[in-house]
């Protein structure tokens, strides 16, 4: 047995990360180059390109990669892709540069002014952003959907072609030990004996449900170790920082997990909150990572009222043969049960009389913390709250906005 | 989606039962006919050919086809098979009813003096006991090995051909709810709407570690049902008999289970305790059944020391491609977790301390309830328990031997 191969017709990594001379010589020609400036997301998926997270791409998708990625959800090739990974540019910064198919450029992340790559522009484009958003968030809703707020910010045009990444920013340092590229992830679960591995999509911290989904993935014996991997790019408003909820997953690996059933990882990318095709997106770039499970949950990378609890589970039945390696394991809504004296879900619990479920919706959850209120029993591991108190004690206090899924039916099915 | 073909090269149930006038005819034909006396065994598999859970067999074993299970898990077409479906006779009882092949016999119980079926003798041969148990039971050990003890007591003859079977035992009616016919299963299965039915194999009382097992099964979202298929042939001594387990298997389905998950359902045959080998025969007959899964946990369809507690499950990894469809689910050793709060097993709980970890095994919990001791907290449901005591104060006392995993290593991994 042998981990999935990566991605792509050709099966292989393709991180477009240069290093030690070849960088410095990069960045010593970059200096000399059109300044292009990057929006946060596009920054990050420069860091995903670079890692090799978003292997086949080469770079940022050009005109037809991104049609058919919008509306039909594949790549020229024929590969399957679910979302746009794109890099736009306004119409005065396109004048201000004079620019033409066939330059090179510098990128560079607009917050920092760093540069972070170099592109060999090879198409430049205009799109329609209402399209996008309907095809990919099914919504246009830019008040209230935080990506189709960031495609509706972005330049009227876009400018695809392959790049060179010659950055890593501040994620190395800041997460020395979790920071893995896809290839020294999968070296480590080689080294680990793991051939079938699931993966567990975070941006927030880990409580008992989360623990049980990982826990019931590895108890059915398809795969032999489990893969946390967080999302540590931009978040939204009132999302728990990386660093500490990196702190929650050490604390819950530590003490309620065997070391030989469990790894923590952390990636750079910066939430969509596309739901369906997102989850789509998370499942390809896991398979880079050499995972051969997606654990797909209620309203995976969704936000507010936007998709249908299960719609990010259903969306890959729509798949055609051979569009993926990985398998999502789609699993139903979890809580503790205080009459079956334990974890369970829809599919387990027959309890549904009042007070029988444990259920607190993160939403719920942040305004406890908030307040400084009780959590419920069984809800979270003790070591997991203590480091949440100390986080909420000094985090800004942000208004929480009531989410679709706050009152979850917990006495209905 | 749909359940999965029955198994061999037709992908058709071939159930051998005659049913109406056809059965009454056949019955007077067969009062006429040289009478094959059966063991309980051969009797159980009559019964298992005649509901088409044996699908494909058509009868008990020729020679060629007995040769190619004993020593290369296949009949003659290569369907695989595991273990040897055959029907022996004396040489003293062949000789008494002047048994030649192309004669016609009648299947005759040899405990209740009834008829249940009618074979057309297509071979008679000699087979070496001592091989078959070696390559199918891993021992010769006649003494301690049931399964082994019962191949040693069979005459020196296999007859082999095809059977028509006629009469169903005490089954119906002492199991009216639970006994399902592979194709009666089928449509039960397909009315819930299930197309990924995870079976759980039992000869016993189920407890908290078997109802854990059942669930994150169904949990992983693989399966979208449960089927708790209990073995009701006859057992080996100090096995509690199937009237008693359906009573608690029914209590948990109902207090424990949501309806729409589990289904619960008996069969007529005989346990070989035959390890590996029977987990084999079990994952065939289930996708007879239309399970697509079937858990494989410790020490599988095993008794006393002769297997490795994980035999059962590599011998799966052993088949060919294209083997079997049925997938097992290779299940560790669960046990409830006072630290974990929670079942949980050694691929998900890292606390082995003394005391952390609540183990009864099943010789063990006969001991506890003949001798009417306590049972340890959390290691079965109340209404289980209420049963097996009821069913303890009047139950013959037996001598408890110790098997090889009474005492698990529940400190050490």
């Amino acid at each position: 047995m042998a981990l999935p191969k990566p991605h792509g017709p050709e099966g292989k990594l393709k991180p477009l990360l240069l290093y030690g001379n070849e960088r410095q010589a990069e960045i010593k020609k970059a200096q000399e180059l059109p300044k292009v400036f990057m929006s946060s997301r596009e920054t990050s998926d420069t860091l995903m390109l670079g890692i090799g997270a978003f292997t086949p791409l080469n770079g940022f998708m050009k005109k037809e990669d991104y049609k058919q990625c919008v509306h039909n959800l594949k790549l020229v090739d024929g590969t399957m892709w679910p979302m746009p990974v794109t890099l736009s540019i306004t119409e005065q910064e396109k004048q201000s540069i004079g620019l033409q198919e066939g330059m090179e450029v510098a990128l560079i992340d607009r917050a920092s002014d760093e540069i972070y790559g170099t592109m060999k522009v090879e198409d430049i484009y205009t799109y329609d952003k209402e399209v996008e958003c309907k095809e990919v968030f099914k919504t246009t809703d830019t008040e209230g959907h935080p990506g189709v707020s960031k495609v509706f910010n972005q330049g009227d045009y876009n400018i695809g072609g392959s790049i060179k990444v010659l950055n890593e920013g501040k994620y190395p340092e800041k997460y020395p030990k979790y920071y893995l590229y896809p290839e020294t992830a999968r070296k480590l679960f080689e080294e680990k004996g793991w051939s079938n591995v699931v993966a567990f999509q975070t941006r927030n911290p880990m409580h008992r449900s989360h623990e049980y989904l990982v826990k019931f993935a590895l108890e059915s014996g398809f795969a032999d170790g489990a893969f946390i991997h967080a999302i540590v790019g931009a978040l939204k408003k009132g999302d728990i920082p990386g660093e500490t909820r990196v702190k929650c997953y050490e604390a819950l690996a530590e003490n309620y997990f065997p070391r030989e059933s469990i790894s923590v990882g952390v990636y750079p990318m910066e939430m969509r909150y596309g739901g369906p095709r997102e989850a789509l997106l998370h499942a390809v770039f896991r398979q880079n990572w050499g995972c051969s499970y997606l654990i797909v949950g209620r309203d995976h990378a969704g936000c507010g009222d936007y998709y249908g609890a299960f719609d990010a589970q259903t969306i890959f039945d729509e798949l055609w043969d051979g569009a993926l390696e990985l398998r999502p394991m789609k699993i139903a809504w979890t809580f503790y049960c205080n009459k079956c004296e334990s974890m369970a879900s829809q599919r387990t619990c027959p309890h549904d009389g009042e007070g029988d479920r444990v259920v607190v919706s993160g939403t719920k959850f942040r305004r406890i913390m908030n307040e400084g209120g009780e959590v419920p029993d069984k809800f979270s591991r003790p070591e997991v709250l203590e480091i949440l108190r100390d986080y909420y004690k000094t985090a800004e206090k942000v208004e929480i906005k009531k989410g679709a899924f706050e009152d979850m039916p917990s006495t209905k099915k």
